[in-house]
């Protein structure tokens, strides 16, 4: 079982918690809790971070003492948990990744999971103890503390699951995976089941119920997850939510299973490009070199017969430091001009269907089309398609694209 | 070097702590430096377990997940403090507990510090590494977190010390150990000195300067202790303080060094108690059974020939448990009555110098007497006296005392 931060932003919800951990042990289960800081915790300790220079010249959040710093969150709120547990007569205690321990590399901050040894914890589990283990943290073999990168406790979760053979119940604030977010789309409709694949690429292309990572763990590792609300009583959980499977577990087949956006783009237009071979690789390695990553690209020949322009986007964070990259290559490169425009969003259609089906592209773009929606850039892969809109369109390009694929029947 | 919480409220001050680790570091020997929480941190983590069931009943403080929510604090301080230096060009890391190791039993919320195997931290220092190390906090030998009780830091740093082998500076929000308390008697002066064994007496009586169980750690470890203000720009330091050493390094010898004085204290007054052997056995037992510490004592024989009247003092806190045993025990005992009085404070004078002088009884009950003081217990060690008064009357009778001994005069 895992809960984010929202479920347990203060003492009363850690009780609320306490009595659906409470209700899953009174199975006989085996029973580990994976927990989050309290919601606004993490921010608070990160701004502290920035403060004591994390932000400053030099040296950056991956500093191995602003895991130090961030990772105590999640400590507290494990230590909590476990007393409310004993104080209702229950057997619990607490896991710090250092106790267990979670193995995670040294890339301090965005740290990887790489073993988790889970004699010891198993060992406490099958003595009838719950075991309740801080996420987002894991230790360096250095023994130092490493955290896991925003969003890091689905991965802890799944990471335990897969360690123990178990199967991986994540408790947040929606009671599912929504066709499309809710608050855009009043008709958006919970899926009972979604494959890892979908799943993976909803969750890269904005949908934020779980950690891109913690999917590519759980497909890697053939790991039964479910996305459950944590605001329901002790007994209701088994009927709701939404289970992550094979695709071959997945006996209703659909085209498309989920629209997703994403407002956290940018996008970069180059003018009057000289159209010679190597031109786009000098881009794209200064680029990568500056840590910028690049998402959707796109080239198209001027009217002018030797130059091309060339549209990309990157993360809004990343903005200001691609136009500076492209800047200092200019005058090398010999292009007209660069302009930069915050004012867009992505919007994508996901499916495993699209491999068997024609046609979804065109359904795509009509329906854009109908609302007057302009697509300035496309990107596609076996199961996806998303499109570069104008910023101000995002809510209506959702909606169109939720009916004409009849996904409010589900 | 120690800095406490005051000493660390914020970034700011963190900062400064910094640039006063950094003029040490300067000096080319190997520094570390143990860091409490930040202010009201503790208490915040300390209100949260008692929320999640600490002081509910069949659970304790002492519990072990209380330690897990509580030694949080020091470990984000440790990281900040780490980070800040690092920020400066300085090599820097933190250290928590179970890094060390800082070996503690598993009397979890007042642990005692078992063993400190310092190789590894003496090799990071020996390579020019300043080490952060979080107070506080120590690990069992099951790896379980474990905390030293309200001002654990103090004994963190002077068990550091002690292991290796190095002189320890507590900082603090006061300059040094004063005679009596400042914000009482104006005229309380600094002491350049004080031996291990009056700055124990001086804790233990009430003054909060240090953790008395610091104090018997440096005694027993002959660890040359400083304290110091940490509200001082880098250089000032060396000339300020009080040190604490051997008393046969004290060369101005003085009958009294200091005067304290406490209100957490409460009397229980028996009446009628039959005068039997063992009444008292029965009743201190009693006390002791339900963890009650019992302070002064006094027995007096009432006019009717078979009863006597019995007083004793406890900690506030423990006030309505003694007076639940005593109560317990009166159809027992057959005694009289009990009556409770929280309206009283203990002041003590503290010298050395007592073992060889006369008369510094008759002066503190004169002094007292000619400001109308009513002295209701008495209770004497080698080097101290104290005695119980109203409480309205502390001021009053350390200023009293303060001047009957010349304190003002040092």
């Amino acid at each position: 079982m895992k809960f984010g931060g929202t479920s347990v932003a203060d003492l009363e919800r850690i009780r609320r918690v306490a009595r659906l951990v409470a209700a899953e042990a009174a199975t006989g289960k085996p029973v580990a809790v994976v927990v989050s800081a309290m919601a606004g915790k993490t921010n608070e300790l990160v701004a502290w971070t920035d403060g004591a220079g994390a932000a400053a010249p030099g040296l950056t959040p991956s500093d191995d003492e602003y895991d130090v710093v961030v990772a105590s969150g999640e400590q507290v709120t494990a230590g909590l948990l476990a007393m409310t547990l004993r104080n209702m007569g229950l057997k619990a205690r607490s896991w710090m990744g250092w106790q267990i321990p979670i193995i995670a590399d040294d890339a301090h901050g965005r740290a990887r999971i790489e073993d988790i040894p889970g004699e010891a914890l198993g060992a406490a589990m099958d003595s009838g103890e719950i075991a309740i283990i801080a996420g987002f943290q894991g230790v360096t073999r250095d023994g130092r503390i490493a955290t896991l990168g925003r969003g890091g406790s689905d991965t802890s979760a799944v990471a335990i699951a897969a360690a123990l053979g178990g199967v991986c119940d994540i408790y947040t604030d929606v009671d599912g995976v929504y066709t499309t977010d809710p608050r855009i789309e009043s008709k958006a409709r919970r899926l009972a089941k979604i494959s890892y694949e979908e799943m993976l690429e909803m969750a890269s292309l904005g949908a934020k119920v779980l950690q891109t990572r913690s999917v590519e763990m759980a497909m890697a590792h053939r790991v039964k997850v479910r996305v459950l609300s944590s605001f329901v009583e002790p007994g209701e959980a088994p009927d709701q939510g939404t289970l992550l499977c094979d695709e071959e577990d997945i006996v209703e087949k659909r085209i498309v299973s989920g629209v997703a956006y994403s407002r956290d783009e940018a996008k970069v237009t180059l003018f009057g490009l000289p159209d010679h071979p190597g031109v786009s690789s000098r881009i794209f390695s200064a680029l990568a070199d500056a840590n910028v990553n690049v998402d959707m690209i796109v080239q198209a020949h001027a009217r002018t017969a030797d130059t091309a322009n060339m549209e990309f986007t990157v993360g809004k964070r990343d903005a200001a430091r691609a136009m500076q990259v492209v800047g200092d290559l200019k005058g090398d490169l010999g292009f007209e001009g660069a302009a930069l425009d915050e004012d867009v969003a992505k919007v994508s259609v996901i499916g495993v269907g699209m491999r068997s089906h024609a046609g979804v592209a065109k359904t795509m773009f009509q329906a854009l089309a109908e609302k007057g929606v302009n697509i300035q850039v496309i990107s596609t892969s076996e199961i996806k398609i998303s499109v570069l809109i104008e910023s101000a369109y995002t809510e209506l390009a959702v909606r169109a694209l939720h009916a004409a694929y009849g996904l409010d029947q589900l």
